[in-house]
């Protein structure tokens, strides 16, 4: 079975391979009414785009969306948004070697098991190429969430490639859009840059984790117990390929900590709102939104494509080595930070819809007063 | 809005409070001809069953679950199956702190922000006491496992409690059930037994990590891209109370490796199947199982009802301090491991019943051959 | 494969046999702050409880339902509110004849072979006595519906059994409730006394026709265009018990008509909204509400446990003759009538907070206006 | 809020709007290896095409599709599959008259009053160009259905137009696609093309009803209670553009018949398999396939433009009248027959995987057996 569709009424499906004609996402549920054009998705799709650094792949998309469906005359009329992506960069001779083998490490095996076919061109389906798809789509969540709650913001930053970590003393957010890595720490991204130029010519990859954190998100999201803002959340990112691991707030810190410890203490603010003394609960609780921060974190694994030798085996069961040439990204990693915010947008919107549809009232009005 | 309904195919919808008359799950999509009892189930609910050691809490509940619907003559009838179990110790004197005051890192302000109701009695619906109903349900679907596809074994245990971990060196599965917290280490058993007495008497609580291992998972299940098998099983384990962060196979230490480390080289078995070299997927590729055992992890937060002062706010937006009593856990991830179970039988029969329904075939066939 | 929830947001799983210990309905997603007991459920309940008439079956039943959860010091909260309706009158004697033979028209053979489970007691899942679990769901969406949208009025009626159709201008709303026949023309409903008295004593059964009608619903309701409005009620009208066609507005006899004959004509009322000339739309265009009334009509068919004699099989395959003894509906239409009212009410409900989500606004609010 | 999404397993995402660039349909859930190329998917799309006769709509589109991912090799690779017909004749001159005003019988005042858009392009989304998605999706269940299921046949054809239906006794198969009306009775084609042929002159539009029959379904497809086969098929049929009633077997008619006269006597087949004296059911008792033919009808109303003076206002609510020039079909109803065999398709596909997930075994075969 296959299943590309997420979200409950906010539904994006996404569709297509790395290397058939076009990919896209159909985004059904949008809200009538808002602002939207082709130059404000390209946007977000140029910051995933391959090839903008030398740590990144070096195949050259352009990544061009077009609207075909969904909007007239510069809103969006509430029917479904076809956003299509043509795929112009196919390159089909640097493929000839996996053919026949699976990489370790990388879905080749698994499709090949489940649906009997092997689509070896780029990886098809399972290819992160898939996740221009879910830029696209994050994009027209994003615009949405302009008009319904512009005081909310999203913005992803790498904190680690391989062994390396940032120093959080040093977190800048206008460091991050600064250096190739989305990294916040001006410190740590000189030390990863060197790090990845030895890392790219010996042929490897390494793995990474990445923090989205939303900011000015109301009190009250979240579909408790099996919609829960942190379970759709995290299904989000796991998701997104090569991820291994997602925590929210603490994480599995959390296992570390005593209950004294990690209360976040609760008092009110000048405003007459709840305050927080910490956030150890990355701004959810019980699976819904307190109003403070929400942070997520996730581990992306390695490249599987990699220029090392390792062993195999092929379709007809044969012992077999595999190096895999072609242009692969080094810290596939680096690229998850605008997919990742792309699909925090996706949930947080579609969360802000549930609650609308069943507890009324503006976004950001609860139902339960304090005070 | 609230969501209480997970699977695909195989769809539990839970329900109840903690102190209402009953709680409860429905089960749709059960495969008929499945034999089944309320003595089955109740296995399994004994394992969750409160007040089983010092360790848990006090609060005496039998959890007698009756089968009320789908069941005729000892075979499930393909219809819905109705799970019930009877609250019966529902002790409200308990309360009278919380009527009015939150406590800090628990779901009590945000479900009072979100509904406007304050569900006093035991954290209503927000309280563990939910998961018994999971706990039913896994049963059942344990039971279809054990007609559609035997060789299935699933385990859990705890790894992690507060800052002291197990010694993989010293795994022995036969351990698990011979100590109050499932752990696989004898000597970690013990460590941790003087640990929580020292907490528990201090009125403190603490996080923990627990990991669930299936074993005997045919390659193939999966539904890429969004309904991947990772996908569904960590959002499975973040839906349960506490938990902060899930992990599939290396987890976050993902982030630490070079893509050749990373790498599962793969060999072909004696029998013809691909074997692996190791298993940091933690048997899922591309959201697909590989043959692999299946590991999944997870750190649960302290228990934040606690007998220690801490800083917290009323209703009415009044500065307070609050100090929890009553019957609580000290630690709430030791009875998260018979639920976690639960989920991954749940999450497990649901994709083989999906693979089932678009691939056709036998459980465990796969259409791509190797050899 | 069993599929036993309906609705978008406001959704009913309804689960329980004929003679099993009980059935009910688990509804999520219902707005929280919704006053709500058991005696407001069980109002509607008794208007379908068997046994009323001599034109129903004779069985006995109190049909007293429970709120098990969901609802706290008289409000819903938000969370699951599971409705209990537990089975009185079990009665085993009247089924050994059909433990082994197939009743022509009945759904026995169908479910044996898709199940391949004899739940011979009354029918079991198939049994008409599923649709009380849908009267309790659909009293607590009028509930909803009287708090959120009180304009709303819903009422069905029976306008034909068998060859006997009303008298159209002799319709009055006020005789619906005074006969046993829900029939809004008193000179018909003696007619179909006497009809019945004699069909019934002939050991025979008879089909009828039912429309439900709905008052006071907002224009801009229905989610085009796989969940319009019309779509859901009529599939909500076809999954009751015996429904073999269903209609909207001219139903049918629309293939009659001119295009100029069938364009309802629009003006403007003295309100400033829009008025129509006529209601061949049933109040529905495109899928989504007009503000004109909803009308929907269905044809249930006679009920197929009758005393007379007809051919059939046994499941060993032998040729054999039935004639079902026991205590059935001479005419199951006339229960299908508060089924129907529950169903368009759920439909409805359903179909404002999806609206509500994502349209904004308060109910019967339009983006669009007029003028 | 909107849904463009219909069925289970086999699921089917249409979008595009009459006047856009492009339309189509994202496939998901389509089993892997079924053969198809776009000239399969053509050959139906042809037979829906506009502009292949006089009575139909003159609007010329050459309606051709394209497969944008999911199909690898000439095979489905069991990921979505897109199919994309982009629009070449966007005439847009023809609108004037419709920008401020709303057509009686169109669906323009409720999406301008739900969505607050008005897109007078042709209708927008509420076109029943949206049909054409359908088609293609549907020559790809039939593709699959024809791997799957290859004994299945779907057949459409009309049976009434306005006042005038066919002699069921001069009922031949032969004849429905020998003219432009999918009329199985050659003497009734005849008298339709002379009063169409009036009809189109006088500027008027006209009703119809179709019926749809499948052959060779297995015994055992439906997913009780409210995924019943004849609801998924009803809801399918509803959703049509301008269908206003729909029938399984005997349908409205049902309400006249006896018990006695109604059940479909059972007896043994020379294969041991069960047949049925006649087909009052329309091959579904229960809401499950009884492996008698599925008969299917339903009603179109007349299109609601036409060259008809008719009453109504305009958007700032000012009476006026108005009259349809354009390119409009005069009876909507005949372009439908694909469509419905389309969606019959689907849905027939859709219960298949349903139920080889959840009963197992091969297509066509039952769990309980007879004999």
């Amino acid at each position: 079975m296959s299943i590309n569709t997420f979200g409950h009424l906010f539904r994006v499906t996404t569709w297509g391979e790395s290397h058939g004609p076009a990919l896209g996402a159909a985004v059904d549920g949008c809200p009538p009414g808002i602002a939207i054009d082709e130059s404000m998705l390209q946007h977000w799709l140029d910051l995933r785009k391959p090839g903008t650094s030398k740590y990144t792949t070096q195949r050259r998309e352009p990544d061009a969306v077009k609207i075909l469906s969904g909007v007239f005359e510069g809103q969006t009329t509430g029917t479904p948004v076809q956003l299509m992506i043509e795929n112009t960069d196919q390159r089909s001779k640097d493929y000839s070697e996996i053919m026949e083998k699976f990489r370790p490490g990388h879905a080749d095996i698994t499709y090949w098991q489940k649906y009997g076919i092997r689509d070896y061109r780029g990886g098809g389906r399972s290819s992160a190429r898939e996740t221009a798809a879910r830029v696209a789509a994050g994009g027209l969540a994003r615009a949405a969430l302009s008009a319904l709650a512009p005081e909310i913001e999203i913005q992803g930053f790498m904190t680690q490639i391989g062994p390396h970590g940032i120093d959080r003393s040093r977190f800048d957010a206008g460091q991050i859009g600064q250096n190739p890595f989305w990294c916040p720490d001006a410190h740590a991204a000189e030390a990863w840059a060197g790090y990845m130029d030895a890392l790219r010519k010996s042929g490897n990859s390494v793995g990474a984790i990445i923090e989205v954190v939303a900011k000015g998100v109301p009190a009250g999201l979240g579909a408790p117990i099996y919609g829960k803002l942190d379970t759709d959340l995290t299904a989000a990112m796991m998701s997104i390929n090569a991820v291994k691991g997602v925590e929210i707030g603490e994480g599995m810190a959390a296992a570390l900590l005593t209950g004294e410890e990690n209360a976040d203490e609760i008092f009110i603010g000048p405003d007459g709102k709840p305050v927080y003394s910490s956030n150890h609960a990355g701004g959810i609780l019980g699976g819904i939104s307190t109003g403070q921060d929400i942070v997520v974190r996730f581990a992306v694994k390695p490249t599987s494509s990699i220029l090392k030798t390792r062993a195999t085996i092929t379709k007809s069961g044969e012992a077999a080595e595999i190096i895999t040439k072609g242009r692969h990204d080094p810290c596939v990693g680096i690229r998850a930070v605008p997919v990742a915010e792309a699909m925090m947008a996706c949930v947080i919107l579609d969360h802000i819809l549930l609650n609308r549809g069943q507890i009324g009232g503006a976004v950001g009005e609860t139902r339960g007063r304090i005070g």
